[in-house]
């Protein structure tokens, strides 16, 4: 075959098999839009084509929030911003210079939210799908994919036989883990409501945050494993044997003691069938919001196994008059683990986060018990971009 | 923590967490729509909430086929159906009961291509986007998790020496693999132009097919690597260190010959790293498109290596002039392929296929040259939903 035969099948490959999928109409009069444009002083241009519509609006994490009213109060929510159209029906928008981070969005046209044809990443966050970018630079550079050694993420199933059914969970390996002969550490990190074992993996960027830490030495090698939290579910929405099914934020018996109970099938699969160090110094545990929660009841439940607890934007809600069986013996429990002892105790929220009235009580609750721990307040409320920052902050104080 | 304290803090939750994402604005107004909704029967119900738009179609696979003129010819292109709004400005079309299938849409809002944001399960190919869903039953019963023992698949990084950098392929090791002391055969599926290494994975539902494939006794328990075919990517748009950029379907040195000619990278790397059987008898190789050209060609290079082809709507044009460096040597190869013996060429392709010109003529010099094949031709064109099909054809027949 000489050169222009080959060229001319590659222009048939091109033009043709994208006509046969859906609404590739436009696909020969179509202009290539670029969208989102990360400019070289970082700010960002979007760009929608929409000729008939009357307005289109972007809103994300990036544009100041604004007040909006619930009713459970006043709360702080991603702003908007309206795109311009030209005389092409392309609608467009030019962002401020922005700081570095991974930030999301979505467009609003003529009132109804979509996402940007011109982004194909996009991200799910419980049922609730948008588009991502990254500013690099800084922190945000711990989220990119880096030309560094690379770490290994598998989906694996495991028996629970406390919960009778397998069940599947997400498992980081360190560079070199397949080749050495060294036992490492373990990392458990744990999901918040509505979230299942792909969430920190794809919102948190788990993997790209591990090896850029490992890579700059500031992180110890170590396995992180991401289970599901969901003791009705064997796997995320979409991966399990439900099928496809929208994504609740309020799954039952997630908050009923269930998990914790059963927790160290978990634990004891992962020592079974890694390469790992079996002891309490070997072992952190850390959750976010209802993950910091389960980390909180786990870790006393079981006040022998982890040396390392995290606690990022916890749903904690202690009370002196708790009737709720998750928590039984809690200060009997949380007495133990103190008195047992432990290298870490890290509570971590943002000042603006509506669970943080419920860790100045926690926090109270364990100063009356002089129960160390260590506290990070940062700005922000009850967002991934915290949870990233905490993950990231966590992580070098490990092992 | 009394019960009612805890089910108002999971109301708090519920209600809070997700106004913080971007555009829920009508959080406490909306009302919960359910698209695709699948009836008893087989028929389908799409619904799209838009008070004011003008026209809401759907377009997708389970719809009939219509012509559609190209540069290149006429060619079937997934047809359109009209939705119908009703008093609330949801809009809704019920399709005929549907065979059973794994099948791809989009709507299609004033014109513009939009997802269903009601359903947050998208599947990308090349830079598009759709919603994707599952009739159950028969064939389709393979795309599905069903309740039996599950395959690992993990994305790891392998250095290929070859290309001068670390790359990104995707593996799936069998139910068992890990606790097992046996040594495993190994299938190599290669994906096509504008592919990489997420794309027999997400879109070819390979995890599922293999998983039901052998709970079934129907294939041999095997591992299936699925690399990244294009040479200048470590890996998938998103997953390397490129960051995101679109998804391009021309991706340069794809078709040269750079690929057949590092392949071996691949193979030593599996072949160090995982418990599998290191002869031709335990190798099978088989990719689509693009994939089948590069099946072809790394066959021929690598003679005394596989045992089993399969070329799946493969983009192969031999010609007898052929120039180009990939061709080189053709004939000479081919025939050292025949004379070595293998146990299985099998071509597949479908009937409306663009490439199934350059089938015939590549089937009409193997006849000549009395080199065996074992032929496949289904209905349809270059679609995923032969290449599901081709694999779960192909994978019984191996080992």
């Amino acid at each position: 075959m000489d050169p222009t035969t080959t060229l001319r099948a590659l222009l048939i490959c091109l033009l043709i098999l994208p006509a046969a999928l859906p609404a590739q109409e436009a696909l020969f009069s179509r202009q290539e839009i670029v969208s989102p444009e990360i400019h070289e002083d970082k700010s960002v241009t979007f760009r929608f084509q929409a000729p008939h519509a009357d307005s289109v609006q972007i809103t994300g994490d990036f544009l100041p929030t604004v007040k909006m009213q619930t009713p459970y109060g006043e709360m702080d929510v991603p702003g908007k911003a309206s795109l311009v159209r030209d005389e092409n029906g392309v609608w467009s928008f030019q962002s401020e210079a922005l700081a570095p981070e991974l930030y999301t969005y979505a467009f609003i046209v003529d009132g109804l939210r979509a996402t940007d044809p011109n982004n194909p990443f996009l991200i799910r966050d419980v049922a609730s799908v948008t588009n991502l970018f990254i500013i690099p630079g800084e922190r945000a550079d711990l989220y990119r994919v880096q030309d560094i050694p690379h770490g290994t993420v598998a989906r694996r199933w495991y028996d629970s036989p406390g919960l009778g059914m397998d069940r599947r969970l997400t498992i980081y390996t360190p560079p070199g883990y397949e080749a050495s002969r060294e036992k490492y550490p373990v990392l458990y990190l744990l999901h918040g409501a509505g979230g299942d074992e792909e969430a920190w993996i794809e919102l948190g960027r788990t993997a790209q945050i591990m090896d850029n830490l490992i890579a700059q030495g500031k992180a110890k090698p170590m396995i992180v494993v991401m289970p599901n939290g969901n003791v009705i579910q064997d796997a995320a929405p979409g991966q399990g044997s439900r099928g496809f099914y929208k994504p609740a934020f309020m799954i039952p018996r997630t908050m009923d003691g269930t998990y914790e109970a059963h927790f160290m099938d978990i634990v004891n699969f992962v020592e079974a069938n890694y390469r790992v160090k079996k002891n309490q110094k070997a072992r952190a545990i850390a959750g976010l919001s209802m993950g910091g929660f389960h980390t909180m009841h786990i870790s006393r439940y079981h006040p022998n196994t982890f040396d390392y607890m995290g606690l990022f934007s916890a749903a904690i809600m202690p009370r002196e008059d708790a009737t709720a069986a998750v928590y039984d013996r809690i200060d009997e429990t949380l007495k133990a683990q103190m008195d047992n002892g432990y290298a870490l105790y890290w509570i971590a929220i943002g000042k603006s986060d509506f669970l943080y009235p419920a860790n100045v009580a926690f926090r109270k609750k364990l100063d009356e018990m002089g129960m160390p721990y260590t506290y990070r307040e940062s700005e922000g409320g009850h967002i991934w971009r915290n949870w990233r920052i905490y993950l990231s902050e966590f992580v070098p104080m490990l092992f």
